[in-house]
């Protein structure tokens, strides 16, 4: 039998599969937190409190979760290292961290550990908004076009924003560094010992385009003069395709994971994306979507199209022969885990104790009680800033409608509500712009575990909602890739594609909407999208003001 | 010795003081809540589920506490019932319920109890703005005057629209009552059996003028014509100014609450403004505040200025010779209660246990331990509708500025900032209309109690804030009301100014603005009075249409 291993490098944790070359199905799963889980308050190294929409995180956290998951994978499933094939990593991004040419991360050294432009930057570090919209205004300026297909506007929490912030505010660390690297890339640097970039978050984070290459050293130049070069230097690196291999388990590596020397790696994949694989997507119009801490919407199409606002589009990025359209919330199990915080009083703690449910459940069973619309609130669900399709980090939450009826439930259903909007707002983009969506299928844990909130994305997407059978899309995701990057010849597949149609898992409930609910939902819809834009748009810059003044930068 | 009774009828209790007429000392108190508190979801004889903005009372509450508090002040000063002079009430308004020329509330009847219009409608039911709605366009097509004083427009806490909705939804009450009643007069009646009814809340609630009357049948007739002979038949009766005797004690109103017969009773007077009395209110500029369940704010002044969005102004209402402008705001402790009840956490409840504090101090304890302006957060503090200046009971709250990282706490001092703001705007409104505001002096349960609050207002409106001694500011007004109604004859004073030169309770506290606070403050207050216009000014009504979806009206 052959085995690949496929691990999903989540914002709290690592969760691995160890699954079965010939059907995809899973042998054995195992799931590590992070021993610091997101560094948004205090770095630890110094004590030093963090400045507003900072996040960070410690590499190390990564290496102790790599080794403990391979190992545990392995013992739970009784397989030994040589019959495992392959093995891929997903990773969120653009999670980016300055490194030395041998792949030390400038934040394990004493010089630089208690600098905090030296760690690792977080996908939802929102910090650098400000070089993004400086960015976004150069390029408007230049008359350029390589952010047509990236929705025509570059966000935040993107690699050159996160960089020229660190030039501009750590220079030491900026010139210091050899690199800055992909968390996901240095991943598979540290597993085979060569510098890789994968094409998905290379495209979709770091302006890469297969035929043009990156961003020319004039623009970038017009940004700060010091980041000429960049691309060609600290960014520099072959840029592999999905399903390609992207080296081999180094001896030393295969030591200190547990894992044979020689097994094939993938390059790394967002983890927003190679759920596509373990969901079978693989025909124009299909859809999928992550629902978890944050969602990622992923739709295929054989057409290429103009969609202002979203993540990107990319051609044969995750398929050959598509293009694979993608776009997001930045918070949503983040939103509704913050809720649960701050709006559990002991009473609700001590029934969700009675019950046996987490504070968080009990919440929603409650909110579930309620008839749509009866809460008479609408939320802003922009708790993170929005990424799609306002792109912008420094956007904030909004409620409207309390009275002193209002019950912590009635807040939790309209932040659930409102990420269902904000959905909305990224479907009829879509659509306005010439893409069809067809079937849509889900994955994460919260289209796997709630099937209130799946229901309720159903009554007011007005589509059915399939929810695939994994709960572990993204690992086995990896997991299906591993398998095309082994290759047939060591007991693999001799495409992505086939490894797709062979691996992949199958729905096991749909979500039909309900005419009545969708009806009321269609009113709550139109107010949540004239307020979207309202406070996104530019008819009301109190969000920003409120950040300035938190900040007091006036 | 001779002693004076005040009781001053709250939203949720009543409390009595015993004082000593010679220098208003305070000899005893007592308090005692209402049996139904306020009555907002489920009608107590029929069980029905009342809709949303119905806040009703029981009556009998108000004779219970009566009697009840009257007996344990007696008792505890240890004073015979002969030695008390008078005894003078103040009272919620417009609290309103109809009755039986007897004095019998329709509720209290077999007939009527199940239906919830024949109930005492409390100051805060606001299912009546509707009907104050209808009443302001007609009144503004009639070109007619009679507002111009009460700030240009009827609100829905106001008898008329109270009445009208009755009238509306429940004819058989309207048909069936001899009178409807403030439940301060109704107490007055109870005690000496009969029907006066007070200057003050004529004035400010019913559009009496001293000069002229009421308003015209014809305009009666233009609401319903079954309204017309309104003024002259269900709200007949003789209206009596502050400091005047309403009548005397009868023997059986004597046995029943524990009074000598014969004993002098004041025209009740309106809680918000009885408070002047105690505080030594009299000189033109003086502003007094009770800060509580809401707040209210009186200003004294040599000049009749035409104010729009106030409450009202009224001549010699309070004190001969001054116009009385009141404003206020109609959700501030309950507000803060709604937070503390929501926002609580089982960690934070823990917390408070450990430190002895209740729930609300502990958020208030952490919330001050920002910076002015830290949290991020604005807030609009209409969770009750919004009174004054917008006169809007159909206004919601709103929130803006929400991250990851807000905290209870945040979101508290946001509540905490928007009633400053929400004064801020009534003041400033004052100032934009000629008249003048000089020495301010706050009273209430949020005034003694909340030194966090209370500063806090201090920066926000950049004024001093003198914090009276007393902790029975409502019920020490109405034990000075009651010794110029027994008159110097008989122990007590010959006016209401020399009543309130003897008695009254000196500041024990000023709060001084600070500078660098204010300077944040004054950013803050920016962004609220933009969202205030934007969202209670028709730039967006998304308020209105929440509650018509909420009430499945669309």
């Amino acid at each position: 039998m052959n085995y690949t291993i496929g691990i999903d490098f989540g914002t709290l944790s690592g969760r691995a599969v160890l699954v079965s070359v010939e059907d995809g199905s899973e042998i054995a799963s195992a799931v590590c937190d992070y021993p610091h889980g997101v560094i948004d308050r205090i770095l630890p190294s110094s004590g030093e409190e963090l400045p507003p929409a900072w996040a960070l995180q410690d590499p190390a956290d990564y290496l102790l979760v790599l080794g403990r998951v391979i190992r545990e994978v392995r013992e739970k499933a009784g397989v030994r290292a040589e019959d495992v094939i392959g093995l891929s990593v997903d990773f969120t991004c653009c999670t980016v961290m300055p490194i030395y040419s041998d792949g030390t991360p400038l934040c394990f050294t004493e010089k630089w550990k208690n600098e905090k432009n030296a760690w690792c930057k977080l996908w939802k570090h929102h910090a650098a908004q400000g070089y993004a919209d400086r960015l976004n205004d150069i390029y408007l300026e230049s008359g350029l076009d390589w952010l047509s297909h990236l929705g025509g506007k570059a966000s935040g929490e993107w690699m050159l924003p996160k960089i020229w912030e660190t030039l501009d505010t750590a220079r030491g660390v900026f010139r210091d560094c050899d690199l800055f690297i992909e968390a996901g890339d240095w991943i598979v640097m540290q597993l085979t010992g060569k510098l890789t970039r994968n094409y998905m978050m290379a495209s979709f984070k770091s302006f890469y385009r297969p035929e043009q290459g990156y961003p020319s050293d004039s623009f970038l130049e017009k940004c700060d003069p010091e980041l000429r070069g960049l691309y060609s230097g600290k960014l520099s690196g072959r840029v592999l395709p999905c399903g390609s291999l992207a080296g081999r388990v180094t001896p030393e590596a295969a030591e200190r994971f547990g894992l044979a020397p020689g097994t094939a790696v993938s390059p790394a994949i967002p983890d927003a994306h190679v759920g596509a694989f373990s969901l079978g997507i693989s025909e124009p119009g299909d859809m999928f979507g992550i629902m978890g801490t944050s969602n990622c919407y992923f739709l295929l199409s054989d057409e290429r199209k103009t969609v202002p606002g979203i993540c990107g589009c990319v051609e044969n990025g995750l398929i050959p022969g598509f293009f694979g359209y993608e776009a997001g919330l930045c918070c949503v199990g983040d939103h509704f885990s913050w809720a649960a915080n701050c709006l559990t009083p002991p009473e609700y703690a001590a029934e969700a104790g009675e019950k046996g449910l987490s504070p968080l459940k009990l919440l929603i069973s409650k909110a579930a009680e309620k008839r749509p619309g009866e809460t008479g609130l609408v939320a802003l669900d922009w708790w993170n800033g929005n990424r799609n399709i306002l792109g912008n980090g420094l956007l904030s939450g909004m409620i409207v409608g309390m009275t002193l009826r209002t019950a912590p439930e009635d807040i939790m259903r309209a932040l659930i509500e409102a990420t269902a909007f904000g959905t909305r707002v990224i479907f009829d983009n879509f659509r306005e712009h010439g893409l069809e969506i067809g079937r849509f299928t889900a994955a994460g844990g919260i289209a796997r575990k709630d099937p209130f909130t799946v229901q309720l994305y159903a009554d007011v997407l007005k589509l059915p909602i399939a929810v695939t059978s994994t709960s572990q899309a993204p690992a086995l995701g990896c997991a299906i890739q591993a398998a095309a990057s082994a290759g047939a010849g060591a007991g693999g597949y001799s495409s992505i594609a086939e490894a797709i149609e062979r691996m992949h898992a199958k729905p096991d409930k749909v979500y039909y909407p309900d005419e009545e609910a969708s009806k009321v939902y269609d009113l709550l819809y139109e107010e949540y999208k004239k307020l979207h834009d309202l406070f996104g748009r530019g008819g009301s810059d109190v969000m920003f003001r409120l950040r300035s003044i938190a900040a007091g930068e006036v």
